[in-house]
């Protein structure tokens, strides 16, 4: 459709798809001179790709993740991630110590509540650092069910988790009830803090058959709101769509998930302003 | 050679092979249509390739070797895999532990024991672990010589483990003394239940320059009995099968380990009904 | 330039560089003929990246780092490899029962003090490792750095670490107090044993977004040491030349960090003497 095609009501639009076009670009255009540092405290399977994602965003990732050194190091961080993938009580200590080290040092930091409905002990632990007041929490759409439902003391169980339940819904209550900004992956990533809600539609559905890729796209949302603290919605949709054109761009030559792993990463170190300018595909949902 | 040519007495054996390649793609197809949910307590360095392997094969791979979630987890999983590359004695009671609930709760579980005659620790682990019934063990040659050895009561040391000693025989001796299906990777792979042995002639030498395909194809078998329990050899046998069409296949586009490894997976994701019929090369050896 | 236009005092330069090539193929095919069993005590972000680096080089790697297993295991081993990645005081006492096994069975040991600046903890931990005389010792240059004045007993911390100090200098000096042969990586990569100062120039600066590729190479070294180890700072040049000279290779065909990894684990598998003869860049700096 050419520009003198295109309906009048339709213009207001492309000028904001436009805007955040240029913003994701500038956000990734920081990232890459400033190449924060990023403490990483995550699960085991995810340290490879989150590691080679911040590489080739231009971040410098740092997996860190003993007690005794999170005084010494996260005050020196720009953000830090925590993943409760591979959790384990060897390691909850150090990741309530690193987030309160974070937030004293006013340094931001983004949770990845993986699996938190899964059993007991993990909804407790992430309920524990939901409470420790993140600046972004990241997850499907039933890990923000099960969280958003924990954290307003609703009743648990796997049982009272159901699928029918609005993610939408239940992401601006827990953005609301913690105080964080509040992102739901899916077909559509959403992202919140309570009142604004901003879609943003780039990426595959390969990318789900790739170990790790929800993990790592937290990790790059760590690397955003770093360098933009803030303004981490704004931060928080821009490195989920960046991720997802890095996606679209590798699956143009994947044949499969391994190739797609190996092309997101070629592309997300590759992208140029051109690439983003055109396929960024944000907008605002309220 | 067309069939026309073919000598009477091949017959049998053309169907008997032709019987198993539609076996196997229909448990592809199970494991694919079912997503069974495969728990994973593996080593650290097998994680990543193992959790690519079940997502390609179209499995739910959940890496959680937590002792507190297990009695919670455990028993929603489809089947357990327990691979002890990297064992601590902090892991320890949690693969028993996770043994115990999935045996409790009638699920599949298999067994990797890597290295099982390396240390003294580590041998008296796996026997602790055979010991809780695995329905699988899968491992290389000198891996099951040293864990049948030991659970028969042979006198220990690495020097009593000669690579002569045959390795069939003493996969037969495991299966008997331990009640499970034993697989032994080779140029052959070998299962056996103690009486019946089949071989499995699949896959390419370089898949050993990659490290973790052994675990990778173990938490396969995993997912291939999940969808049929009640078949354990035939699901171990097309499991080591598909993943070793899925290597063949990769070899023709591969230039070394690392691209054999991305085509490899991206093969076994895209491995159709054909592929899987004109290659699977399974023979009955007993 | 061909031979004849060659001035006369490039003749015996280039006679020291075909030597050092020739010393490099050597080393390779004693790697590959001879695969020596490497134990790993390393960081979790490395552990796929390191296996595979040893196993395209021909090496056998074992990640084994449980203290119960270490006097069975590393008197085993042909060399060990101790990398403080993602250190943690559970870790610490293995990596030490590990090097002094070592060294009491005459095996060759090799450390790499990853951020060993960073925090008081990791500092004093690489120091202790020091003092029990690792065969070599491989950082960046802020790592050689921290670690040399923290060995000469200068006052500590992070201000008193200045880009603007020589690393040669204190490599020179780590190597004279340790004892060990002491390589910094760089843009040339240096390598001392406190006396002689050789400098090897193979290698590319995108493998710096590669993540482990420096963890990778100091694993390299321990194989090559393995296999020479009266000669351990030749075969420390040799390991970084012939990683060096896998990553020219693969940047060749490489359209970014993801694809320059597979590449350089394939170049490194299927390396052949031309390539080593022609490429191996190395030159006496004292």
């Amino acid at each position: 459709m050419s520009r003198e095609n295109m309906a009048e009501e339709d213009r207001p639009k492309e000028e904001a798809q436009n805007e955040w076009a240029q913003k994701a670009w500038r956000a990734l255009s920081a990232v890459r001179r400033q190449s924060p540092l990023i403490q990483c405290i995550t699960n085991f399977v995810s340290m490879d790709l989150m590691a080679n994602t911040l590489l080739a965003a231009g971040a410098s990732p740092a997996m860190l993740h003993s007690l005794q050194e999170i005084p010494d190091f996260t005050p020196q961080a720009n953000a830090l991630l925590i993943n409760v993938g591979t959790l384990s009580d060897a390691w909850l200590p150090a990741m309530k110590s690193a987030a309160e080290f974070a937030t004293q040092s006013g340094r931001p930091w983004v949770l990845d509540p993986v699996a938190a409905g899964a059993t007991g002990f993990r909804l407790k632990a992430c309920l524990e650092l939901v409470g420790l007041r993140p600046t972004v929490i990241r997850g499907n759409g039933s890990e923000i069910i099960a969280l958003s439902k924990a954290s307003l003391g609703a009743t648990q169980g796997v049982d009272s988790i159901h699928e029918s339940v609005d993610a939408m819904e239940c992401a601006k209550s827990l953005a609301k009830a913690s105080g964080a900004i509040v992102a739901v992956s899916g077909a559509v990533d959403i992202v919140t803090d309570g009142r604004q809600v901003v879609g943003a539609r780039n990426g595959v559905a390969m990318m789900q058959r790739i170990t790790a890729t929800g993990c790592s796209v937290t990790a790059l949302i760590a690397a955003f709101v770093a360098v933009d603290p803030l303004h981490a919605l704004e931060a928080t949709v821009l490195a989920l769509s960046v991720f997802g054109v890095a996606g679209e761009m590798g699956m143009e030559m994947a044949k499969g998930p391994a190739s797609l792993r190996m092309h997101l990463i070629d592309s997300l170190y590759g992208l140029d302003q051109a690439a983003v300018l055109s396929r960024i595909n944000i907008t605002s949902l309220s």
